[in-house]
């Protein structure tokens, strides 16, 4: 395998505009989870913040977040709803250390494509070349797998056809998962194949939909909810397929954010989603790389939790980010939002996990 | 005006088969938020349970409940979660009258379309003629605004564009608007159109970006966190249009559900998903008239809650309900998860929100 | 392989309004090109025209077209414009038998799906199960591959990818395609490709734009026009793979039909659309599986000729037809037009065919 | 009305570089329709020839063709297929004056935007402020209604709905349509509307099916043909509204393209498509401002023969080009065939439609 992960170049802190840069301003927070009015707001780039006289970096970092300086010598970011009175947060709004805030964006910069005044096709669609996007993710996930932090967002798309199910759950089987978020749907859509073969009600694989079918998800969730836990549930209906058994059969952690869709559910849904989205970001600090497939609001929110790089074992590495929907407008939204450096892929989640698993698992 | 409401027919009590039908069967709760195995499920349609010899209908209802017997004379639909223990829950899944319960899909029926075995364009996507489907709305609306109860659910698109958002306050401040549902997003961003005039820095007319413009939301959230309410942000930062500010100058009560994808949030956001489930159901219960724009989470979980039917004055009438979005899926989707009776009509909501106030605002 | 062609049930022509009914009405063209006004328009289904006292099935149907009555005792389905003065048109609007003419839909019927009042996800999108379908499609073409005729229609997005344009390739060589239709777009790209390793200038593989690669296809064109034919072309620059290149090589037919979107064209395509049209029935006529990939032009086109029947050996048989699009737009506006027998998947194309080489392909 | 044309900057011909550049090199034809091997391909932009020591401006140009210098002052550009032997080709790849080749893209370059490392929301689609969009093309129209030559393409959607097929007539009866592109289809469903009240058989105000309705199409394509020409129908049938009789009402020239999807087609259809390109152009030859709805195939082949810019009473002047469709994708595909300046809108083209009447029609 020639996978190589991307060199980072540290900023040349020699250079004059970052030698001489002060140290940070902070300003107390007043009110909990309220910043002061100038606060500083983070990006997906690597930041350093100036210290005491020394460049810090900002680990474990995401995106519209405030920095709070601790112990003055470590940054941590905070989002808003969860500073505490007396917390000393950065305030400028400055990227360019003159407010010893440095935003750095050129710590992974390749050589450039070509750019010409007349040229076709510059976006990514329907109808890019996805051929080396695949070949290159099965090299990251094999690194991934040992090496890394994967971390799987999905939408119940990828739960509604047998072969994608059964891929996905031996994906899961064979460590190429190490965490796993979602919502109720998918948690119970695969679970719903797991006891009836069906999902709403409409079996996986011949597609037709079984008679009183409807009663299938609604049935599923309340002997989940009569059960008290997935774990009770599965031995009880003897579930011993699926994506949800493969994550407790592995040991793989799921977190469950509920949605104001959601029937039940689910005895494992966390119902407040501010709390969901700290269980979530728990995952997102330590993720190396990190794909949405078939969710806008799963792969928004986590999208927006994670950053452009990560920090392991003292090594600033990126972390790959992939989005994958049958919709331009879906994955492009992503990165709208501020998730720039997304990898997009425009097919059927269905696809795209038997496409994995043909190649990742012997 | 031509507009006439449908006419309900009640179903023919005198017929052999309901006349002849036992009372429905109940069993209790022994789980808090568990219903007995064999419950029975709601669906949209006017469902009859017949108690002590009285056929009693549901009111309130909604699809994928159960049902509760309450004073030996009437009926509650509830959800799973919202059981209690000792409550007697209806078992049973016919629909014939046969164990007492009758699902009645015939109250509004009126002549058919022409069934042929050979014919064009079925389905409705951006092909469809619509001209006559805003005439009705049009109808419609005049008639609710004095004699119904709109319930209007909002993505945050209906606020980028200037007109839109005009539009739409504009709806409000004459009556057209007896509820507003809808999440994190859309509120923030009306309300940072009303302080900078930006959506995520974005100029809602010129679409120009603004200096900082990322900033602009971030903003706005942390000041309304530190006002503590919506109606003391306005005041502080003397915002004196959009959508927020009618809701609120025209006392129309405002809901906004909680969702992983939020920054922020606003204060008033109701972040426990299940527990913003039962403040939307509050107006869903009243709900004549329901328009869905431009948001699939918050859409498929009015649309839930939403029945086919309402009970106003002790007479049955139909709820209309309308789905608009630029995508066939999205309103599609809203279909495919059981709100079978919902119009959908495919564009970008600004253009929508447009012609309903050329049309309904002198 | 456990394969069975459904059974085609002849219609029980000793039934009292088959065996009663008259002879049709003919009524003779008076002007090239237009029928006489109370023509009879045919189906997708199986026909019966009752001459002399039989009743005559129409072989090599289409839709949207006329009857002529030939030699007292056959009948051709033929387009209104290739009408010629003196042809006996068939005339009457009737289709169960009272004028002669018989629309015969219960050929090929089974057991029926469940139906149900209350019911999800009744219509096919990107959430439908796909596993089943790939199945049968696999059965289907290596049963056809010997025992049939296979047309395949494809748009510009199956070669602008590597591992897709080598599969189709691929399926050519191993004897799964017998006709090949599309436009100027996917012979010039994919030659493009074969001569310069790029689609519009972007490189298949790596997606990078080449230095003045928008003169890739143009300079292409112009050297197929200077060589006069494909054939020439391909060995005067050496080009010794993709999917022109593989039907020459297997002398797969290939018919290019011409549309005002055209550069060039090459010397090959048609340009006169009606010529193209009939060039394109030869090999509908003979059809019994078609396959339409990512363009809704060459799909809607080649539906519209396409019958859900043939006559093989004299026996009847379902043609099969398929159409793959990532949009659910394109593959419903096929059955929108009147191809109600198409199984629709909704995926991206270069997916499909890599799927489609795996399984069929060793 | 604030309108102002974009003010055209020559460039400074005393520049060095353009004022030493050689006197561009040609190469003659040798075969009919074929260039020589380095010829120059033209760009959307405005290009200048160095002939005779003067720097010779391209006037009425497109795309993807080549030069031919013609009496030693001027050039013609020309598609490949249109080169007659002895023709004398521009021939060099350069843009820089280098060859006597000038590609010039600053002539109506304004202030920029804001450009940050961090940003939302960089691509158009349904979530882009159209509000001022619609304000300047409302200008743009009142402009070129006397002062331009505005050209619009439709698809067939456009005339699927009364509201929308009536907004296009008065637009057309109100001067603010030079010359009507479009199909087969856009033209047929348009007299079928005027027929029948229907669109492939469905009422466009009640979106009835009427019985039988899938022969209204065939029928008027049959009685058109029967007529022989658009006029005559118009009469015999007593048509007098819609898009069609519009523009013979007020000689609009009508250039309707084949395609192989016709049925029919109508006497005007031009069967050979490279004759219907020569036809088309002759209109964007003209062009100041160019319309395109809901249609990829024409749309794309008319953008494709649409310069950025024109010359009117000897000068330059931008060309405005719309593309709007409910699509993302087919909007931006215009733009990914070449066509950069293309604004695009994302809506239904009904509404697209009544907003221009509502706005420009008194």
């Amino acid at each position: 395998m020639s996978f190589k992960l991307p060199q980072y170049k540290e900023p040349d802190f020699e250079q004059a505009f970052l030698k001489n840069a002060p140290n940070v301003k902070t300003q107390k927070v007043v009110k909990e989870g309220v910043a002061p009015d100038n606060y500083h707001g983070t990006t997906i780039f690597p930041e350093y913040f100036k210290i005491n006289g020394n460049w810090v970096l900002a680990k474990e970092s995401r995106m519209d977040c405030v920095v709070v300086v601790k112990n003055d010598n470590e940054v941590e970011i905070k989002e808003f709803r969860n500073l505490k009175v007396g917390e000393n947060v950065v305030v400028g709004r400055t990227e360019d250390a003159s407010e010893g805030i440095y935003v750095y964006t050129e710590g992974f910069k390749g050589e450039e494509d070509v750019d010409e005044t007349f040229a076709f096709r510059s976006g990514r669609s329907r109808e890019t070349a996805y051929s080396k996007d695949y070949d290159d993710l099965y090299d990251v996930l094999r690194h991934e797998k040992e090496n890394g932090y994967i971390v799987w967002v999905l939408g119940p798309a990828a739960v509604f056809d047998k072969d994608a199910r059964e891929a996905m759950a031996s994906l899961i089987d064979n460590g190429y998962v190490h965490a796993f978020l979602g919502g109720n749907a998918v948690a119970t859509h695969d679970l719903e194949a797991g006891m009836f073969g069906t999902a709403l009600g409409q079996d996986i694989y011949t597609q037709k939909s079984m008679k009183d079918g409807h009663y299938n998800h609604l049935d599923l969730l309340n002997k989940a909810r009569r059960a008290g836990s997935i774990e009770k549930l599965l031995e009880q209906e003897n579930i011993t397929d699926g994506i949800i058994h493969a994550c407790v059969k592995n040991n793989v952690p799921v977190v469950l954010g509920g949605s104001i869709r959601d029937d039940g559910p689910l005895p494992i849904v966390i119902s407040d989603v501010y709390k969901a989205q700290n269980e979530m970001r728990k995952h997102t600090r330590k993720a190396t790389t990190v794909i949405c497939l078939a969710t806008q609001l799963h792969s928004i929110a986590t999208g927006n939790m994670t950053p452009s790089y990560t920090v392991v074992d003292g090594k600033v590495r990126p972390v790959f980010i992939y989005s994958v929907d049958v919709s331009e407008f879906a994955v492009n939204k992503l990165r709208d939002r501020g998730t720039l450096e997304v990898k997009t892929i425009v097919t059927n989640v269905q696809d795209f996990l038997v496409n994995l698993k043909n190649n990742l698992v012997k």
